[in-house]
C-alpha cells in the first residue's frame, strides 16, 4: 500500500513548476529606475516587517513547542512514549516553519511580479497578464506543494496521523498571527492613507506625496499576499490531516499505513495538485482577451480534471464510490458558495448598487445598507455548508461505522483540493493592485494605468469568488475538525469509562457554546481596535508631515515624505496587538477545557465555529460591498468622484477595510487553531479537568 | 391546592394600582394651549398608526388562529379532542388581544404623562419626576397584571398548560410585529429628522420647523413605549408558561392542577408582582434628589422583597429549597448582566469615551470603535447566561428526573419576576424624553429644559440596565423554551418509537443550527433595510418641504410644516415591511421542520438562539455606545457641538439608531416566537415530516 507516495511526488512536481514560474517572473524586465526604487522601498518595508514579526513569533513557537514536548499527549514524566512528545514538538516547529516559508516565498515572488507587471503593462495587457498571474501561481503551487510535502515527510517518518496534527497546529498558530498581524498592518496603513489623502486632502490613491503610501503598499504584500498564502496553507493542511485522522480505525485492527482510507486522503490531495498544475497552465489571455474569463476557465478546468482523476482512481482502488460522491459534493458546494458570494460583492449586482445608491443620503445609510446586505449574504453559504455536510455524511454513513464523518472530511478535502488554482487567482489580485500603485507613483501615464486597472478589476472578481470558496472550505474543515475532536476525545474518555457529550440539552455543552460564541467576537474586536487605535496615531503623523515638511503638499520637485515613520507605526501596531490575541485565544480555550471539562470544550468548539463562520462571511461580504459601492460611484454614478455620495461611500469603504481584510479573514484560522488545540489536549483534559463530566 | 389563586389576585391588585396611578397622572394639569396642541398632534399620529397596524395584524391573527384551530395539536378531522383545537385557537386570539391591550394602555398613559411632566417641570424636578415615573409604573404594572391575569384565566378554565402555550404564542406574534413595526416606524422618523435637521440644516433636535418632528415623537411612543411594553409582556408570559410546562410530569401521574411545581411557577410570578408594587412605591425623589438613584432604589427593594417572599413561601410549601436557589441565581444573574451592560453604554466609562475620542479621526473610526466594543460586550452576558443556566440546572438536577430543566425555567422566572419595576423605569425614559421634546417645541425656556434633561439622563442609565436585564431574561427564557421543545417533542416522538436528537454530531441537527443562525441575520437585515430605504424617501420629503414652503426654514410666525406627510411615510414603511418579516420567520421555521424533521428543528431553534442573542447584545450595546459618545461630545468634549468630531459622532449615532431600537430588540421576540411555534407543531412534524429522523 505505497500508493500514498503519489503525495510527495506531486508535491515535488508542484514545487518544481513553482520554481520554474518564479524564474519566468524574475527574468522579466523590472522597468525604469524610478519604478525599481519604489519596488525596492516596498520590498525593504515588507522584509523589515516580516523579520520583526517572525522574530516575535519564533519566541511564541519555541515556548509552545517546549510546552507540547513536556505535556502532550501525556506529561513526559509519566508517559511511556517519550518519543511521541518529542516528535509532536518537532512536528509543531516544522509546521510553523513550513507555513512561514510558504508565506515568505509567495510574498517574495509577488514583490518581484508587481513591478514587472507594471513594466510589462507598457507593452499591453497580454504582456502584463501572464506575469501577474504566474506570480500568483507561484504562490498557489508553492503553498500546496510545501504543505503536502510537509505532511508526507511527517507521516512518512512517524506513520502516525496524530503527529501530523502537531504539524498542522504549527502551521495554524503561525498562520493565525501572520494573518492577524498582516491584516492589522495593512489596514492601519490603508485606512490612514485614505483618510488623510483621499478624504482630507483630496489627493489620489497611491500618490507618492502621501507619507503612508509605501506602508500601504507594503501592507498589500504582508497582509493580502503573505497572510492569504499562510491562510490557505493552514486550511489545506488541517483538512488533509482531519480526513486522515477520521480515517484511522475505519477498518478495525489495521495500522494507519495499511488503511486505504488514510492513504486516500493523501492521494486525493495529490490529484488536486495535479489538476491544479494543469488548470494553471490553461490560463492565457489574448491581446484583447478578458483576464476574468481566463481566470475562471482555469478554475473550471481544475474542477473538472479533479473530478475525473479522482473518479478513475477510486474505481481503480476498488473503494466505495460513495466516498467519491462526498468529495464531489464538497467541490460543487464550493463552487456554488463562491458564485453566491460573488452575487453579494459584484459591482454589477443589486446589493452593491443599492449600497451605492444609499450613499446619496449619507454615510450612515450607506453603512446600514451594506451591513444589512452583509447579514443577508450569510444565509447561502451557511445553507450550502449545512447541506453539503449532511449530504456527505448520509452518503457515506451506510458504508460502515464511522464513515459518515469521514465523508464530511472528504467533502472538505474535495472543496480544498483545487486550492492551488484558487490561490493563484487570488494572489493575482494584489499583484495587479500593486502594479497599478507602482504605475501611478512612477507616472507611467494613463494608458498603462488603464491596463493595470483592468488587471485589478478582474482580480477583484476572482478575489470575491475565491474568498467565498475559502470560507466554505474553512467551514467544512471546521466541521471535520469538530468530528476529529469528537473522535479523539471519545476514544480517550472511553478508556476511563466516561463519555463526551455534544448534546445541547447538556448545560455544560450549552455553557461551552455560549463562551465559544463570544471568542470570535472578542478576537475580531481586538483586531479592529488595533487598526482604529493605530490609525489615529498614523493619521496624526501624516497630518504632521504635510504640515511640517515644506513643499510636500504642493508636490515640489525633490521633496519626499518620511515613509519610514509610517512603516514603523504600522509594524508596531501589528506586533503590539499580537500578544493579547495569542494569549486570549489560547487561554480561554485552556480555561474552558481544564475548568469545565471535555463536554464544555465540545460546545465551545461548536460555538466558536457558529459565530466565527457567521462573522467571517458578514465581514468579508459587507466589506467587499462597501468597497465596490465606492468604485461604482467612482465610475461616475450618483455624482461620481468628489460628490457627497462619494464621500459617504468612502466612509463606508473605510469601515469595511478592517472588516474584510483584518478581522474577517483571521476568523477561519482562529477556529482552526482552537479546534486543533482542543483535539491535541483532549487526553490531558479528560484526566485533569476540574469538572470531570 | 388552590394556592395558585394568588396569581389572579395579585394580578388584579397590580391592575388596580395601575388604574389608580393612571388617574393620578390624568388629574395633573396638561399645560398651556400650545403644549396641548403638540401633545394632541402626537396622540393623533400615534393612534392613527396603531389603528392601521392593529388592523393589519388582526388579519394575520385571524388567519393563524384559523390554521391553529384546523391543524393543531392534531388535524381536526382526525383528532378526538376537537375542543382542544378550538381552545388553542381561542387562547391564541386572547393572547394577542392581551398583548395589544397592554401596549395600548401603556402608550395611552405615556402620551398623557409626557405633556404633564413637561408642565410640572415648570415647578421643579420633584414635581415632574413622580408624574413621569408613575406614568412608567402604569405601564409596568399593567403589563404584568394583564399578563398574569390572562394566564390565570386560560389556566383556570382549561387546566392545561399546553393551552397556555397557545395564549403565549398569541402574545408573541403580536409582540413581534408591534416591536418590529414600531421599531421601523420610530427609526425611519428619527434618522430622517436627524439627518436633514441636525446634519444638513444644523437646527436643534425637536425643532418645530422640522416636518418630521411629530413623526419622531410619535415614534418614541409607538416604538419605545408600546413596543417595549409588548416585548416584556411577551417574555414574561413565555417564561411563566415555560416553567409551567417544564413542571408538568415532574410528579408522575399527577394532573397539572395537583402538581405543586406547576403552581409554584404561578405563585412565584405573583410574588414578583407584589414585590414590584412595593418597589414602585418607594421610588421618590426630594427637591434636590437624584432621579437615577431613586430608580435604582426601587429596583433593589423589589429584588430584596422578591427574594425574601419566595424564600418564606417555599419553606411554607415545604418544597425543595434548591428550587428557590435556582430562582435566586436567575435574579442575581439579571442584576449582574444589567450592570455590565451599563459599563459598555454608560457615558462615564471607557468604551463610550474611547468611541467619542475616535470621532476625532472621522466617522469611520468612530463606527469601527463602537462596533468593536459592541462585539466585546457580548462576552459578559453570554457567560452570565451560560453560568446561570448551568448552575440552576445542577442545583435542581439532584431532586429527581426532569428537575434540571425545571430549574432553568425557574431561574428565568426569577430574572423576569421583577419585570414590572424594570418596565416602570424603562418606560419612564421615553416619557422624560418626550417631555423634553414638548418643552422645546412649546418654548418653555432653559430652566424647564434643564429639568427635563435631567429626567432624560436618568432615563438613559436605567434604560441601559433594564435593556441588559431584558436581554438576559430573554436568553434564559429562550433556553427554557428550548427545553420545553425538547420535552414536548421527545414525549410525542417516544409514542411512535422515535427520538429527538440535540446532538451536534448529528448532521441534521448541525444543518438546523446553520439555518437557525442565518434567520436572525435575515430578520435584522430586513428591519434595517426598511429603515434605510424609507429614510431616503422621508429625507427627500423633508428637503422638499424646506425648499417649497416659504418661510419655513427661517421660522416665520404662523408657517407650519406638513407633519402629516412624514407620519404617513413612517406608517407605510412599517406596515409594508411587516408582511415579508411575518412570512419569512414563520415559513423558514415550517420548512425546516416539515422538510428536515424534528431533530433539524431542534438544531434550528438552538442556532437562532445563538445568533439572535449575540446580535441582540451587539446591536443594543454598540447602538447605545454611539448614542452616548455623541452626547459626550455634545457635553463639550473633543470640540463639542458642531465640531468635526461631533459630525462624525452623529453619523455613528444614526447607524446605531436602527441597531438598538429596531433590529436588536426585535430579535428576542423572534426567537421566542420561533421556539413556541416549534413546540406547538412538534406533534404534527413528527407525524408528517419528509425526513422522519
Amino acid at each position: 500500500m505505497e500508493e500514498w507516495l503519489i503525495a510527495p511526488i506531486s508535491a515535488l512536481i508542484s514545487i518544481l513548476v513553482a520554481v520554474y514560474l518564479y524564474y519566468f517572473v524574475k527574468r522579466q524586465e523590472a522597468g525604469t529606475k524610478k519604478m525599481q526604487e519604489i519596488a525596492d522601498a516596498i520590498k525593504e518595508g515588507a522584509n523589515a516587517f516580516l523579520k520583526r514579526e517572525y522574530k516575535t513569533l519564533a519566541i511564541v513557537v519555541v515556548i509552545i513547542a517546549v510546552l507540547l514536548g513536556i505535556f502532550v499527549p501525556e506529561p513526559i514524566w509519566i508517559t511511556e512514549t517519550k518519543i511521541k512528545n518529542i516528535s509532536l514538538a518537532l512536528a509543531y516547529v516544522f509546521g510553523s516553519l513550513s507555513s512561514a516559508l510558504a508565506g515568505y516565498f509567495g510574498m517574495d515572488v509577488a514583490l518581484k511580479a508587481n513591478v514587472r507587471t507594471a513594466n510589462a503593462a507598457r507593452k499591453g495587457l497580454n504582456k502584463a497578464f501572464p506575469i501577474s498571474f504566474r506570480g500568483g501561481a507561484v504562490m498557489g503551487l508553492s503553498v500546496v506543494g510545501l504543505a503536502l510535502l510537509g505532511i508526507s515527510i511527517v507521516y512518512g517518518i512517524t506513520r502516525d496521523p496524530e503527529i501530523v496534527l502537531g504539524y498542522s497546529i504549527g502551521a495554524s498558530t503561525l498562520t493565525l498571527f501572520a494573518k492577524a498581524g498582516g491584516g492589522i498592518y495593512t489596514k492601519t496603513a490603508d485606512v490612514s492613507a485614505d483618510l488623510v489623502g483621499k478624504v482630507e486632502l483630496g489627493i489620489p490613491e497611491d500618490d507618492p506625496r502621501n507619507p503612508a503610501v509605501i506602508a500601504d503598499n507594503v501592507g498589500d504584500n504582508v497582509g493580502d499576499v503573505a497572510g492569504m498564502g499562510a491562510d490557505l496553507f493552514d486550511s489545506y493542511v488541517a483538512c488533509v490531516m482531519a480526513a486522515m485522522l477520521l480515517a484511522v480505525g475505519l477498518i478495525p485492527e489495521t495500522s494507519p499505513m495499511e488503511n486505504p482510507y488514510v492513504n486516500l486522503a493523501l492521494i486525493f490531495a495529490a490529484l488536486g495538485i495535479i489538476a491544479s498544475v494543469l488548470g494553471v497552465a490553461v490560463v492565457r489571455v489574448g491581446k484583447k482577451g478578458d483576464p476574468g474569463k481566463a481566470l475562471n476557465r482555469g478554475t473550471y478546468v481544475t474542477c473538472f480534471l479533479f473530478g475525473a482523476l479522482t473518479l478513475v482512481t477510486i474505481m481503480h482502488l476498488q473503494l466505495d464510490l460513495k466516498i467519491w460522491g462526498a468529495t464531489a459534493v464538497g467541490l460543487v458546494a464550493g463552487v456554488i458558495i463562491g458564485i453566491t458570494s460573488d452575487y453579494y460583492t459584484s459591482i454589477n449586482r443589486p446589493p452593491v448598487r443599492m449600497t451605492a445608491e444609499a450613499s446619496k443620503t449619507g454615510a450612515a445609510i450607506n453603512i446600514l445598507t451594506g451591513f444589512s446586505y452583509g447579514l443577508i449574504s450569510v444565509f447561502p453559504p451557511l445553507l450550502g455548508i449545512g447541506i453539503a455536510s449532511a449530504l456527505a455524511y448520509f452518503l457515506c454513513e451506510g458504508i460502515s461505522a464511522g464513515f459518515g464523518v469521514y465523508g464530511v472530511g472528504m467533502s472538505a478535502l474535495g472543496m480544498l483540493s483545487i486550492v492551488a488554482t484558487i490561490v493563484a487567482g487570488d494572489a493575482y489580485g494584489p499583484i495587479g493592485d500593486n502594479a497599478k500603485g507602482i504605475a501611478e507613483q512612477s507616472g507611467l501615464g494613463e494608458e498603462v494605468i488603464r491596463i493595470t486597472d483592468k488587471l485589478d478589476a478582474a482580480g477583484n472578481t476572482t478575489k470575491a469568488i475565491s474568498k467565498g470558496f475559502a470560507i466554505g472550505a474553512a467551514g467544512l474543515t471546521a466541521l471535520a475538525l469538530l468530528a476529529t475532536y469528537h473522535k479523539i476525545a471519545s476514544a480517550h474518555a472511553e478508556l476511563i469509562g466516561k463519555t463526551v457529550s455534544f448534546d445541547l440539552m447538556n448545560p455544560l455543552v450549552m455553557l461551552g457554546v455560549f463562551i465559544g460564541i463570544a471568542v470570535p467576537c472578542l478576537f475580531s474586536a481586538l483586531c479592529m481596535l488595533a487598526v482604529s487605535k493605530n490609525s489615529s496615531v498614523m493619521i496624526e503623523e501624516i497630518r504632521r508631515q504635510f504640515r511640517e515638511i515644506p513643499g510636500l503638499r504642493e508636490g515640489k520637485e525633490g521633496v519626499k515624505p518620511d515613509y519610514a515613520s509610517c512603516v514603523d507605526i504600522a509594524t508596531k501596531a501589528a506586533l503590539e496587538a499580537l500578544l493579547p490575541l495569542i494569549a486570549m485565544s489560547i487561554l480561554i480555550t485552556l480555561a474552558v477545557g481544564f475548568i469545565c471539562g471535555i463536554s464544555a470544550l465540545a460546545g465551545y468548539l461548536a460555538g466558536s465555529i457558529f459565530s466565527g463562520f457567521m462573522l467571517a462571511i458578514l465581514m468579508a461580504n459587507s466589506g467587499g460591498m462597501w468597497d465596490n459601492a465606492k468604485k461604482y460611484i467612482e465610475d461616475g454614478k450618483f455624482g461620481g468622484k468628489g460628490s457627497d455620495a462619494h464621500k459617504a461611500a468612502v466612509i463606508g469603504d473605510t469601515v469595511g477595510d478592517p472588516f474584510k481584510d483584518t478581522a474577517g479573514p483571521s476568523l477561519n484560522t482562529l477556529v482552526t487553531v482552537i479546534s486543533q488545540i482542543a483535539s491535541l489536549l483532549a487526553p490531558l483534559i479528560i484526566t485533569y479537568a476540574l469538572i470531570g463530566l
